[in-house]
């Protein structure tokens, strides 16, 4: 092991933020460290953490409801780890300004670990990326990790799958999208999350999804739409409690294995085509030839012998 | 070549709306038929397809305004496509409610092909899609393709790349998750439509818009913030006017040329990764060991010779 390599390791058992800083950027880069971080990592602590996954459009108020939620989990004395996964370009640094305002509340609590990660035009990455900040973040100690996700893309829904539960949030006023959404919602949402519900349409909204929710609470007689008002941190403590009761119920009846199953497997794959994508993207753009993409892509495999 | 893929080129050629809709079908079964399509498309045909991007947030009115666009497309008797990237769920059969009700207008015209594709979680095989849906499409004579993507995710945005000219939708009320997308706007958007332009703070997000784009428009002396209300139809014919000035200036100046040989490079990696997909989720499953994801990736090119 490199002693790089053995002083990250020293310094995530220590809680030092900037070790998590560190391990991360290692794994990022992608050099001699990120296997020996990621192979050294503290199991059991890896299995306890609980990853919440924090989604919806632009406007409805997740970032404030993520630093409501890093708020009430800080008076519970739990640490807490933050990805904050940023569509925003790679030229300007890729940080979230409003993520980063909001974050200022936080900005000088040791036990509150914010992780900004641009996509950066990769989508195969950034699951591997958020997958290893999820485990180093654990692995140093942090006992809830946030993942916030600004869209509703598809990529941004399957880093959401590396969450073991998965908050959607939505406020009124969104229109026939909201619609859209819906049978994706049901897919990936455990709860849903109406923000701003003092205003206007909040309560159809509720009835709306209350009604789409419905197969769900059977399931573990659970409520799933939930209402808060994160400027005012109304309903967060309630929300904080029915996660995890929740959290409680998924891992009893297996479901959490099942997830963390299932995203190690996304993840895996995820960093099969990260490692062979510098090789790949170089061979195509060193063949000159026009043809159809797809005939292209078969021509490549079949000379390379993948 | 296949009798069926010899049918399905013979109906491209007839302008039969059908026989875009099985070509593309038989590309996304990857079966014998889709090399043998791909390939013999009308290459000319295909360079000079206008492909447009409209992107943007849920519920700034881009379903709308691609119905506005259409009308107007169709007024000026060109043949028009659309791909809808929906990210709904396969279980509903991935189509976009909004739109669907408002492509009814144009549900009885064969000069309006629409194609819904569902992202079904794939992240690489939708790029692959898309850009054989374009291509499919050009090749049967649509002369102007449209790619609507809901989201603002990073998956959609390369989807979006496909396109030669790409405009982003926006309307006043998204609050701060506009700032925080600033930077991801200026990088991918050739247009900047405020749609909803007679709301309160339709104006300052114009002016703040201007600011932003103030740099693209010097390159080519060409507006490229502009204002439209896409259920009056109001705002639309200058759109399409000034967004047929740019094309003219994208295909003379050699950004065109350039921009579709990104498009094709990414293509190309997306199939390759497309191919090998189903080969290596079947390894990962079959390996039940539950070391880190990224060191398994690595022992999985390994062991497989990648």
């Amino acid at each position: 092991m490199t002693p790089k390599s053995k002083a990250l390791l020293a310094g995530l058992k220590d809680h030092d933020p900037r070790a998590i800083g560190r391990a991360i950027s290692a794994v990022e880069n992608n050099g001699m460290e990120a296997a020996e971080i990621l192979s050294a990592l503290d199991q059991d602590l890896i299995d306890n953490v609980l990853v919440l996954g924090i989604t919806g459009p632009p406007g409805a108020g997740k970032s404030t409801l993520t630093s409501s939620l890093i708020r009430t989990l800080r008076e519970q004395r739990k640490r807490v780890g933050i990805i904050a996964v940023d569509p925003s370009s790679p030229i300007s640094g890729g940080a979230i300004l409003g993520d980063r305002i909001r974050m200022m509340d936080h900005a000088l609590d040791p036990d509150v670990v914010v992780r900004s990660m641009a996509t950066r035009g990769r989508l195969g990455g950034l699951c591997a990326s958020a997958g290893a900040a999820v485990r180093i973040m654990a692995a140093s100690g942090c006992e809830v990790i946030l993942i916030e996700t600004v869209g509703v893309g598809q990529s941004e829904m399957d880093i959401v799958r590396l969450a073991d539960i998965t908050l959607m949030v939505l406020a009124p006023g969104f229109g026939d999208d909201i619609q859209a959404m819906k049978a994706g919602l049901l897919e990936v949402a455990d709860f849903l999350v109406v923000n701003k519900s003092d205003i206007a349409g909040a309560e159809a909204l509720c009835m709306d999804m209350e009604q789409i929710f419905s197969a769900k609470e059977e399931e573990s007689a659970i409520k799933r739409v939930l209402k808060t008002i994160a400027t005012d941190n109304a309903g967060i403590a309630e929300l904080l409690n029915t996660v995890n009761r929740f959290s409680s119920y998924i891992k009893t009846n297996g479901i959490k294995e099942k997830r963390r199953g299932r995203a190690l497997e996304a993840e895996t794959l995820d960093w099969v085509f990260e490692i062979l994508r510098p090789g790949l993207k170089q061979a195509i753009s060193e063949c000159s030839e026009r043809s159809d993409p797809r005939v292209r892509a078969q021509e490549l495999i079949d000379t390379l012998n993948l």
